[in-house]
């Protein structure tokens, strides 16, 4: 395994260089949907054995899982052990976990939430909710890195998050300037924080602002691909040197249509279809690649 | 067990009425403060310990517990299974229990979430986190209720719920209004929804607007006790019958200063001590009580 970096940020944008590939793989298993060789296993054991499938499908095509905690939590403890065997085989795998939770918590829950997910789990990263405010947020960056919700994907999020506020600005805006001082501090030598924000790639047409107010903040894009996306919906999610986000896709890879007998190959084509597409559409800069 | 009445906020305000105190103990067992009997156990089995005793201990003096997620999922899958083992004793029992865990995901996910919340645990009622919007409120309102955070009990919530709207509301009342549009269609045979909100009692200036806008929402107003919030700051929370709210202490019944060497008995007074100060500020007038 690689030297760990330090900082949360910088190995994330070295890992994504690495590849050429700003993008992960989002595993979201379900078990109507799992390939038909798992299907005498118990909800547990089949959601261990896709998920460390995808794993080892993805390794060395993307730089980056994420996990979506709910779709483990429903079977109960049992799926938490799959969850954590499963974030064990990414990280032996040298894929940078992330742990979707969305969590978000006074103080004091926040450092429970922390524990459980970068101490038990071994998360790199994880998301968390900002309506409580940036105090139940900075708990989540002790160890790791956090994408705050700003804009996110789904069909109901503008009724909250484009109302208007008093300053003419959306509200996601005004998360998004919360965001961005509150993650001033914790910038690493890349020029990125280990606070990230949520920018939906449905919503690529408050993209391009958002990214003035968070220029510091590597963007978590989901919704592209099976949620309605395109390339051209997440080029204004990166920055003019085309760097600062990620962009995840998990149905269309994890479930491919040509899965046919071989399911691991076909999520394998399936990873690489996504980080050719994304990383021939943006393109950074090599000059500034830090050592590693 | 009593026959459960098939709403949830029926079910609520009965066991509320039934024993005169619409209050909640909190259940944020942490290491740190358990009791000396328990100290040679493993970190999952004290959790469980200590909440079994704690269930005990109100049993028939509160009408509901309230289950801080974060504080077994700290210790990964093994803090589950205590959460489990206790959430099973609280309604055997005949607590109705409130599972803290403010969620908040897409729909897919929220489906997810809410089974493992009220399928696996079989929670009453959970706590929900509104900044996605009402499509990721809704799925979990299925089979249970949910109270939506509006306004947060703690000190950083202000930037963000306290800001203002281009309407010249709070960001928190925008939300307030959300969640009673969006609860107005599931209300019970006692005129509250399902959908509930979350209320701090540090919050008090502002509970009185919250109250008009959200007339259907029982209030689950924590920050009680040690948090700050007193007597005279929850009773803005209920409506003007003594009714709609219910109010929520943890630290300062689940470790009671004159602990000593029995914990339970000492817990037992501390619950008591509660139910007696809320519910002799609070008198409902008691003509409309439901036939159990």
């Amino acid at each position: 395994m690689p030297t760990k970096a330090p900082h949360p940020a910088d190995r994330l944008l070295d890992a994504m260089e690495a590849l050429g590939a700003p993008v992960c793989v989002g595993l979201d298993p379900v078990l109507a949907r799992m390939p038909a060789a798992l299907a005498n296993k118990s909800a547990a054991a089949a959601l261990e054995s896709f998920s460390l499938g995808v794993v080892g499908a993805v390794k060395g095509i993307v730089p980056c899982v994420k996990f979506q905690s709910a779709c483990y939590e429903r079977v109960g403890p049992d799926g938490l052990r799959a969850l954590e065997a499963s974030m064990a085989a990414a990280r032996d795998a040298g894929l940078i976990a992330i742990l979707d939770a969305k969590r978000g918590d006074i103080g004091i829950s926040a450092q429970h939430y922390e524990e459980a997910l970068f101490g038990h789990y071994g998360a790199e990263w994880t998301t968390v909710s900002p309506y409580m405010g940036m105090d139940c947020v900075a708990p989540f960056l002790v160890r790791g890195g956090a994408f705050a919700l700003v804009r996110t994907s789904n069909p109901g999020s503008d009724e909250i998050q484009a109302s208007r506020t008093a300053s003419g600005d959306s509200f996601a805006e005004r998360v998004a300037a919360m965001v961005s001082s509150e993650g001033a501090t914790r910038i690493g030598a890349r020029g990125y924080s280990s606070l990230g924000a949520v920018v939906g790639a449905t919503k690529a047409a408050d993209a391009t602002a958002l990214r003035q107010i968070m220029p510091s903040q590597i963007f978590l894009v989901p919704g592209y691909g099976a949620q309605g996306g395109s390339v051209a919906d997440v080029i204004p999610c990166f920055n003019a040197d085309g760097r600062g986000a990620i962009v995840t896709a998990s149905r269309s890879v994890i479930y491919p249509d040509d899965s046919g007998s071989d399911w691991i190959a076909a999520i394998s084509r399936a990873a690489k279809r996504l980080a050719v597409e994304i990383g021939t559409a943006i393109r950074p800069s090599r000059s500034t690649v830090a050592p590693q």
